[in-house]
């Protein structure tokens, strides 16, 4: 019996749903594959699907889009799409529909009657109204994080099964928009259960030779670690998602309509049936069965359905008449799924393909490159963001508060901000903002589920002073915490949501000095540094804090320790004397581990690992930028750079400035390395008593342009590593590629831009190697990278363009803030070691870069004993480790009792000779606070259908492989210990007692 | 009991409808008044009416707007408003809806399932969908003529009533978009039953004095002749026909909609309901009584109308609200008609109107007086085409043919050409070219009638010899009629459509001479005259025809005579000594009744009637041309001379050529004076033998813009006449207004533009007198017209204007033809009589112009005996003569044994001492060869309703009169004899025997 409960979306708004639905319509066979046309099988068979593409912001923001509000900006109303489509279903029971971002479509169906919902209901049993997709955006995959991925996606699968039940599953992945086509979003998607995948835009290069050699379609091995799992069949669109040309019926094509009453003027029936059927023979071309699908819709279409509708009922008629004539061609409504079905149906053997669709280029000079670093503030507070919503759960969860409603804005936020013209940073400045409002206020609903959470888990038994509100210092980034300057005492709580114990180092900005006890009581050495001149000049910064405490904290696993800030009685700062400083002269960074040598110039010679014995060299390190092609656009030859195209003017990189100030710090917790390149350029690079990796922070910003030149900031690392033409990029945080400079794997690549069409998209690490040494860059958000030469990795971390790049944005990818260019500040973490034991640091690190500890603040009156006495200081949820290569990616409180949890294994096969290997874990240990498992049902990757019910189409391969996979141990499941594969993640719902 | 009988549209098209449906649906009370919500005494009811406002042409041709076709031009498809209007109709009982266009509809009617219909049927039974209006299309008020607008309104009234019966009857006119309102149109609509007329444009001087004074609406007194049942209840909608300021709702508006969700962003219920308010309030001021009317749509809007229902809704659910917290407004849907009957139940008095809105400014230098004149081979084909139709429908009726649905596609193209965009001539030129194919079309069509009937008619008993097949010389105008030429023998059939005998010019183009022979048999006189070289040099005219010849042929009234033509056998010409030819001598035309004098410069020196002895000066006569104002139109005063607008650059005009060629030619049947201006501009003044009138044929064109002028060209007749300031125009084609040089009767009125400011429409005649003297101008066609200065009368004739003038038709009026300007000939008409015996003439003579006897040839090899042997060579379908101040303004056969017919009184009061007298008709008499009249039932103008059921809402002036009228016997008729008073038209259903 499948019981799954998880009804929050429904009751996020009590106002509108006033309890828990679960899904209300059984299927009953009229729905999904069971109610396909499969055609005629000598025919050419043309799947029409009427269907309509609704940007969660773009142009508009996402609530504008919604309504139709500035429709002087985009004429985009998606109520009325759907009010009118519904309207349109209703009055034909022949007609199909698809229905794919469900941030759109929970709006609306929280503004219907339950008579309403109802009819819909019954419209999507019935196979009329199908959802595809069902994420709740259609999110980009070039620069969104899997775990966010997987929200979202599971967000909308939430919405759907609660709602919709059974025939509201998405059967497939509908990408019809993204600017590229990530290996790890297919694998992702093989394990939500989805039998396929079709998306629009892959490299103009690679389109003309798959429409010529008929491999449009083809079985994607969406993972080297995961097996047939992740196979998914992937199918490319003709012409990216719309209709043949001139057979555009929306309000918003001036096509002609078919005009078949031969009493008026113009009638127009045999012209357009012949434009039609030759349509479908040239489309037939390019595809290998007796089946083609034709888009019927575009941007925001079907705001009127009746037109599109009208037309084509029109075309099915007239064009299937031809038949009696000897035509070959049958039309008919479908959907993508039935489309699949039937070419499921044609067992035929399929192309297969093992690299992915990074970076694709829209014309010679025009790649789909910018856009992975675009907008670095909006990518890195998403990534921050999705830090917080995970940590709330968390708490939520631990402290069995029950609070998921309240999470739910944050939740919606991020599914809204995966959008692939949301997090890629290829929007209107207008709708960035709107997003970045939209995290913030999300952030500021949870506060609330982190006060209540902590109440629970700080209080001690039988204690009753109120717990002291808990805070976020949202500005730590730039070292700026106002709540807290200049009070006599405060406590910051730091949860651990990684289920390895750490230890973090910890920066508090402050006014005053302080003293500062553990858990137990001790009170621990804090040094107090100055906070370096780039940082307090960032604009915005309004903090008056020239300093700030650095103090080392090990936090439990999944739990979180409390330090108590007790103002020194001396006012005077401490003696600086544990500090030495130098100027411009030759430095050297040095621990136990590491040793980093830097020149008077400020350059970065060497980088030394000590436990390894190896030393790489430097021969260049800091930034550089390229100048952004100033075009305008009139052909591919004057493509300029913009939000979505890297395009440079030339190859050639020119540094920020041709001298730099390096002033070295050294302390007892810290030696670090500031160097400033001018007023608006900086780097220091951090090297921790105890670290294994370096830390290098740069500030960049404002990006100068009253030269009238755009620039693409970079940060470089030239190496004597001898790299031989291969990178490794990793894809949405999880699985790493290899790249080959100037090359691409499934057709003979013609470089057009040899700087841009190297650039890959880096989420969360970049590297390259030699047979005894790798560097490995670990970025804070996504960025666009490369290696454009042997030793070399460049990553792009801040962009200013004066051009518009022509694909609709309408803008140059010109940040500002405080009326001038923004100023962007991040990090990189530099790993070197032996490239057989990079990833025991690269992928722990990668994880906890995404899932950091989080602090929060309170203010208190009371003494430290007083403090101690009332609140609990330390905490975790587990008491048993669990082992090093098990990361908790989900935990999420459902209902008191049940729970949804996801639990990966997060080293890929042979990377490590420890950790590549398959491990058990007890999913007990996780719930030791919370009660005993009772029952666990094991769920597909999106939550929404018990993993046994998942009977995914099997496929055959042109090497006569099958995607035939048994489905793991799912619900024979007799005791809570799993096995983990390497790179496998498994979805529990999990009841206690 | 009432049993009109005129399904013939419904069954036009028979494919789609199998016979005649009657009224299938009787009234309930649940339409029409009895619906309205009056609102509530103590609040400013506000009336939301919604409406679509569909141009029958305009930028796109009738059927590009049916379909959206071409929608690059302009976005426009009433296919999907009829479609989303009548689904948004049935989803909320609530609203109601107003359509206008007839035109439209119909063509949406005929596509429709029977299922569809029904419920549509039911919609406007129930009042949710309403008909206003109805006529074919929203004519044009300035250049139509009274015969083709009641035509047009006929044909829309039959429709509905054959589809919606009594429900379906529209209540009211509407015409919210023509430029310029003629009085005429309010009497005819008054007539035609109904309760009241809305429009949108009026002077912008006006509108500001009747906005302050509150003299918004009005009684509108429609005749000087036919009292209180002309008058017409008149209101001037506040914003033309559009949503207040920032309240469109439609697709193409970017306004913004109501946001009422307070769960997403930008909720904005409170500052769109209090905007809301203000603007009721502030159109409030303007108008009298606690109601006001907001017309909530535009051109072609509610092609999503849920788009507009849905926030009209939340409108009028939040701004409703509002009264709870003190509000005075209170919206509701409602329609015009019960907007108007709202006010009728207020019991106000009204201020009255008794001239009429001619002509009317947009702005200081943009008047609406360009289109009297604009597109002038339009203007006149559209009175030809009626000319055809209406002796179509009496050779059709006389022959007892029943063939009225062959006569539709002429009638329906002649709807369509009479709206505000087509025969205005404010269309685009394609648009143009698709009225003249649908009149030509059209026109095509009824020669089969024309055919059938005259195979009866024409058919001398036992005689079974194949009646000769007529046809029409289309190209008469010009000279030529290509399938005579070179035959030996054919036939010239002339019907004569009034009901008096007439004694006409022939003029038949010849390449060889023949004998004539009239229908008894005996040679006629006929004289061989050359073509004048102007008329031989138009463009296209292809025929080698050199001369015509001219003979006086007397038509029986109501009836035909055939002349016969045999070639002379000797085929040289006729020596010319019959003909007396001068060259730029002095001359004079003179004949038994006038005496036309010319200088040898070819100057009109003056012109002397004979009989009442005296002599009207010329000073000047002849062709002159304004420049049009070359404007960008960035302002009003860079407003352009356009399509539209008549703006001159100055008012001085000057004369096409500073000298002339005057031919003089003497005949016995003519004498005439032929002018050549320049080789693009003639005259020729002719005089018949025996005619009291002179006639003034001109061919003007190609006009020159190689100069890069705009030119507008007048023939201007300046005299001796002491005209004071004083002129006449009709309205229509009927009544006569007096005209005084700049001044309006109604305000205190500044002059921007001292001629345009002067134009008047001139759809029949113009004249000036004093007090012996009167000289009055027919046209053929309508032109815009004035008198620029005392004596003087000028008429505008053709334009060429190079810049458009911004009224959204986005082209200069420039007209081409064979890749040159188009060249325009035309006719005048000059009565030069004493004031008191004017009316004699040109009441009887425009009556012919515009009901012209209609010549149809035939070839036959026959010889003239055995040809008058078996058929019958004259015929009149009346025995007895009919008093000389009738017409027979419709004659149509709607079955074998029904007719409607219009018979009218074509006189005004006190314009001629014998005729503008009541007079009697026995209808029967009109009959004598059809059958004996059975039963006799008057309707109402437009024919959809007995007369004795027309219950007009009864209205009161300031001046305590009352609209209130009893209306004549009708119902009570007991003979077939009826009472005409001065300018009456009455409408009769009448059932023979």
């Amino acid at each position: 019996m499948y019981t799954v409960i998880h009804c929050a979306i429904a009751i996020a708004f009590a106002a509108f749903i006033s309890g828990c639905l679960g899904a209300p319509f059984k299927s009953v066979n009229t729905c999904g594959y069971d109610v396909c046309n499969l055609g005629q099988s000598d025919k050419l068979n043309v799947h029409i699907v009427p269907h309509t593409h609704d940007d969660v912001g773009w142009l508009k923001t996402v609530d504008q889009y919604y309504y139709g509000t500035r429709n002087d900006i985009q004429h985009a109303a998606v109520q009325y799409i759907l009010d009118s489509v519904i309207q349109a279903l209703l009055e034909n029971p022949d007609r199909r529909f698809i229905y794919v971002e469900i941030a759109f479509f929970w709006r609306w169906w929280m503004q219907q009657t339950e008579d309403m919902q109802n009819t819909v209901r019954k419209l999507v049993n019935e196979g009329h109204l199908e959802f595809i997709s069902g994420g709740w955006s259609m999110n980009d995959e070039g620069v969104t994080h899997y775990s966010s991925i997987i929200d979202q996606h599971s967000l909308g699968a939430e919405f759907l099964r609660d709602q919709f039940g059974e025939c509201g599953r998405p059967k497939l992945g509908w990408q019809i928009d993204p600017f590229g086509h990530s290996r790890e979003v297919a694998s992702l998607f093989a394990h939500m259960g989805f039998d396929g995948l079709f998306f629009g835009r892959v490299d103009f290069q690679d389109y003309a030779e798959r429409n010529r050699t008929k491999r449009m379609e083809m079985i994607w091995k969406g993972s080297a670690n995961l097996g047939a799992q992740s196979w998914l069949f992937t199918g490319i669109l003709p012409r990216v998602y719309t209709a043949p040309q001139s057979f555009c019926f929306d309000y918003r094509c001036s096509d002609e309509p078919i005009k078949d009453d031969p009493h008026l003027y113009d009638y127009n029936v045999p012209e357009r049936v012949q434009a039609f059927i030759d349509a479908a023979h040239i489309q037939a071309r390019s595809y290998t069965t007796n089946h083609i699908m034709m888009t019927m819709g575009s941007d925001f279409h079907y705001e009127n359905a009746n037109e599109w509708f009208k037309n084509l009922e029109k075309l099915i008629k007239y064009v299937n008449a031809q038949q009696a004539n000897g035509s070959d061609v049958n039309l008919f409504y479908s959907t993508p799924t039935c489309y699949l079905y039937a070419l499921n149906k044609d067992n035929q053997t399929w192309t297969t393909k093992t690299d992915d669709f990074f970076p694709i280029s829209f014309s010679q000079h025009g790649l789909w490159t910018g856009y992975f670093t675009s907008r670095p503030a909006l990518k890195r507070y998403e990534r921050y963001s999705n830090n917080i919503l995970q940590v709330t759960r968390q708490l939520n969860a631990f402290s069995n508060s029950t609070l998921r409603q309240a999470i739910f804005p944050l939740n919606e936020a991020m599914g809204i901000v995966q959008h692939h013209d949301a997090v890629s940073g290829t929007e209107k400045q207008h709708v960035a903002n709107d997003y970045a409002q939209r995290l913030s206020e999300g952030i500021d609903s949870v506060i609330y589920v982190i006060n209540e959470a902590y109440k629970k888990l700080l209080s001690k038994e039988n204690q009753s002073l109120p717990v002291p509100t808990q805070f976020l210092c949202h500005f730590s980034n730039i070292s700026e915490c106002l709540p807290i300057e200049g009070q006599d005492s405060f406590t910051l709580t730091i949860w651990n949501p990684t289920i390895q114990p750490i230890e973090d180092m910890i920066r508090v900005p402050v006014t005053k000095n302080y003293t500062i006890r553990n858990p137990t009581g001790g009170f621990i050495v804090a040094e107090l540094i100055p906070i370096s001149t780039p940082m307090k000049n960032i604009p915005g910064r309004t903090s008056s804090a020239q300093y700030e405490l650095l103090f080392r904290a090990p936090i439990p696993a999944l739990g979180f320790n409390t330090y108590y800030f007790q103002v020194k009685t001396d006012i005077t700062i401490e003696k600086k004397s544990t500090i030495k400083v130098t100027h411009n002269e030759a430095c050297i960074l040095q621990n136990q581990h590491l040793r980093i040598e830097f020149d008077d110039q400020g350059n970065l010679n060497n980088i030394t690992n000590q436990n390894r014995n190896f030393t790489v060299l430097f021969s260049a390190q800091g930034l550089y930028w390229y100048t952004s092609f100033p075009g305008n656009n009139s052909s591919p030859e004057f493509q300029a750079s913009g939000a979505y195209f890297f395009r440079p003017l030339t190859s050639n990189t020119l540094p920020v400035s041709n001298s730099r100030n390096i002033t070295c710090t050294y302390t007892n917790q810290v030696q670090k390395a500031l160097i400033i390149y001018n007023n608006w350029a900086s780097q220091e690079i951090k090297l921790y008593d105890g670290a294994r990796i370096a830390e290098i922070e740069w500030i960049v910003g404002p990006i100068p342009i009253e030269d009238n030149i755009g620039k693409e900031i970079i940060m470089r690392y030239d190496t004597d590593i001898q790299s031989n033409g291969l990178f490794y990029t990793d894809a949405n945080g999880r699985e790493v590629l290899e790249r080959k400079r100037d090359y691409r794997s499934t057709w003979n690549y013609t470089v057009y831009e040899n700087v841009s069409g190297n650039y890959y998209p880096i989420a969360s690490r970049i590297w390259i190697k030699d047979n005894k040494r790798q560097i490995t860059i670990l970025t804070d958000r996504s960025e666009g990278g490369s290696s454009m030469h042997d030793g070399s990795v460049e990553l792009m971390i801040h962009r200013r363009t004066l051009y518009d790049d022509s694909q609709g944005v309408g803008e140059p990818m010109n940040e500002t803030a405080y009326d001038k260019g923004l100023v962007i500040c991040g990090k990189h973490f530099l790993i070197v070691e032996p490239p057989e034991y990079s990833a025991l640091y690269h992928r722990p690190i990668a994880q906890h870069l995404y899932m950091n500890s989080i602090s929060t603040y309170a203010l208190s009156n009371l003494s430290y004993d007083n403090y101690s006495n009332s609140f609990r200081q330390t905490w975790s949820a587990l008491t048993e480790s669990i082992p090093y290569n098990v990361h908790l990616l989900t935990f999420d409180q459902l209902t008191s009792k049940v729970f949804l949890i996801r639990i990966e294994h997060y080293f890929e096969l042979n990377e490590d000779d420890t950790y590549s290997k398959s491990v058990e874990v007890d999913l007990q240990s996780l719930f030791r606070n919370l009660g005993k498992i009772i029952y666990l049902l094991e769920l597909t990757l999106g939550g929404n259908l018990p993993l046994n019910d998942m009977k995914r189409l099997v496929w055959q391969t042109i090497d006569n492989e099958s995607s035939y996979s048994k489905s793991t141990d799912s619900n024979s499941l007799k005791s809570t210990v799993v096995t983990l594969n390497p790179m496998q993640i498994r979805t529990f719902q999990v009841t206690l007692q």
